[in-house]
């Protein structure tokens, strides 16, 4: 799996969750986590999550992190949403590692108690994708500038990396497991 | 998703990683973890990682807090062993809540730099299933003990707990995701 | 499995079969089934059955009982048409409780040789859908009131909960059954 | 897919039910729902429903008809369980059609209240499978002569070919269906 | 599986892609191969490779032989793919037995050196579809004209034929094989 | 994919077909093709074509080149044998371009009209697996050297990598093809 981190920034506006968007801007014909920064204002149409677009929730942030993974493996939902817990898990362990203590509730990251990214997974017929992002700055909500982290570029591709690590550790693991039997 | 907590001590012997384990025992037909106390000495004929078995790793352990999952919702392997990355982060969550700080590295937790805990992942025809265990105490390992958590049982039914609570996290967020479409 | 049952008649104009819908009018995140009562009047851009489209047939009628079922557990398309099979059934074992009794062929139900039900499924990269509707009321074709049905609302209401129910059984079903082995 | 009436009578021991039994008699390379008559009684090592096995009860009948399924296009379970599902309503169709009312329960036909029925679905690696059995005579349960069904051997062919059918029709209507979008 | 040979030219203009497209022209409802004779024009909003589309690659030839291939049996991409080369592979070994050597590189087949092909595979929710298209005569690349086949309707219907035969023999052949066990 | 050559003589028994022989012997976790030269000698315990076994055929020849392919990316038996036919095929290409121009007929190559190979396909829970062997000698049958080729261990490794290189190239295009819609 690549792990890719753009040279310059990028809005996030939701065109990014559409199936093949890395392949489009990368050229990756491999499974990828793309890493870019920049601001996010998600318009309604490209909104995945209809819980936010039935609230007409503004999605909108000045300065983020993202992350956007795209798997062509399998186009199962409950995948999607297993990794896209994962990605959380993990980028909760990165900012631990950094002694700053995220709580994780479900696909969100909490700074002292404020929620500090967004994220949704879903799928195509081709594969499944996952958006993750944090704050890094935002006066409404948590962010990591608020919550000591001045590196989060430095951040991101620890994340990044260590996502598609984790993921090529895990197809080797698949890779020496016997099929089970039934209790009797 | 069923959380059980057993209500006595239970020798892992390997057995119970096999499908329909949680069935014979408690009657349950949903999804499960099964929570339970006891050692760890896991037969050759009962190990599921190739790798152990054929190292001939002696897998024992005096002491244990165990998760037996079982999904039947798919047998994917890549989603078994997704599902255990998750739960092994679950793990270490509730334990920083505990103010131990485990470090984890694929499917494991080091407690002070000593590795802590076993974990193995597969499939059936019928189900996938995972069995993660923690070391309560230990001599030549990492331990709870050792690192300071005296309550393994509230503990362990605290992971167990928020396993089960993940997943049917995950499972509504799947009801409200729409399909994606392409880039272009 | 929910069964939801609408507090005020729906016409069905074939944007119901779309994803999503019931997540979107009753913000359920489960599997469901919902049933309303209202007209019918299928727009040709709704029109999933390529044959009904490409005959340019008139998917109408002034008064039907109707079910959406959703299921997020598979995309199959095979799936979801068995399902929409039992669905039948289970409508034909209702009015046979009635002593009305109906003819199955496929998924059409037929009263007193008279064809008296719409039927359509299919899937999205998210989920299966199904619509299935019987007349109440119908010049041209069979309907309840023409085989003594008066009680449309409440054969409705059973209709949708022994699905539901169904449902829940064969997943109960599924978790106390051993893998198989070959025959030899 | 293909109806086979066996020629002579048949023990249903449960070494039926394992994958490939239907090739290694028949030699047939189809799915195929083979129908035959004979006894039951079922050795403990071939019970596929763990209920059974637990309650240690006792599977076996003097006289059944019986049918066993076998798809080769997916090794979902619950797959499986919808299609044993339909094939339970598609006998009690067949059944009505000869005047005898039988009330269904999941996988269970009911004459007169009277038990008439065994049956149980699974999956191996390869293919999924069905076995399906309905009493032609027992002191015990209810049974087909009880009911006053005096050509078991006819029904039984019905019940076959039907299925059969219907599994047939399924792959018609898979193939004229449009893929669905998301609600809006 | 059905091999339909289209008795009059069709121009491919990159629609016949989508799914469904043979239910449509030829109210197949079977997996099919549709096989005809004609220009190639495919418009952008039809390309379904991003490469070409990137690039701006202007897909058309004057003449060529099409196949239209489509299966309802699974959505899998990489089973599409698959079903690609083996179609491609096919379509040499067809070449071969006319004294046409020609080159099979990935899905592209070369007559002394020159493209002489184009394809594309994908899926949709309810189908997955193969295009392959072999150039009759063409200036710029690579054509049976130059090859030295002058009976290219004559191959078209071999190709076709020969691809159904194969997909009906791997049915079969999936239906004697016994599940596997793990090495030990 | 990985392409192994095995650097000694291995017989060919049956046992290599199960899953994770590549992992025992090579503790290769990818997917892998292995390639190595032997005798074979199926014993009737490892039949897994139901046909061999129940005609009791010997299958057995002196000295073959042998291919044990395996993949985890699904266990479905139907790519299994579609990937069966492409590795039969790509044999095939690699005999021509050593001009010998073998017959495929299914999974069989026939050099002269004299059958020379020998194959089967499966998957258990955790990988599909094929086997594939071409006679070196053979008195009975055909075999490479009859047909003039005098260097079956470059062949092997020919055709072994490329199949890993087919493998790798399928795994591309299917990070660059878009989702297909529905004609209409």
């Amino acid at each position: 799996m690549k792990c890719i981190i753009a040279d310059r920034p990028i809005e996030y506006d939701g065109s990014q969750i559409s199936s093949l968007w890395a392949y489009t801007v990368y050229k990756v014909q491999e499974d990828s986590v793309v890493c870019f920064r920049g601001p996010c204002d998600v318009t309604p149409g490209h909104m995945i999550d209809l819980e936010d677009k039935l609230n007409e929730e503004k999605i909108s942030s000045p300065d983020m992190i993202h992350f956007i993974v795209e798997h062509f493996d399998s186009t199962s939902v409950a995948l999607a949403y297993t990794r896209q817990r994962l990605l959380s898990c993990i980028a909760g362990e990165a900012l631990r590692d950094r002694k700053v203590f995220a709580t994780r509730s479900g696909d969100d990251l909490y700074f002292g108690g404020e929620k500090a990214s967004i994220s949704i997974a879903s799928a195509s017929a081709v594969s499944m994708k996952i958006h993750f992002g944090i704050n890094v700055r935002c006066d409404e909500w948590g962010s990591l500038e608020k919550a000591g982290v001045y590196d989060p570029d430095e951040l991101m591709a620890e994340i990044g990396s260590r996502y598609a690590a984790e993921h090529d550790d895990i197809q080797r693991d698949m890779r020496k497991s016997r099929p089970l039997g039934a209790f009797s």
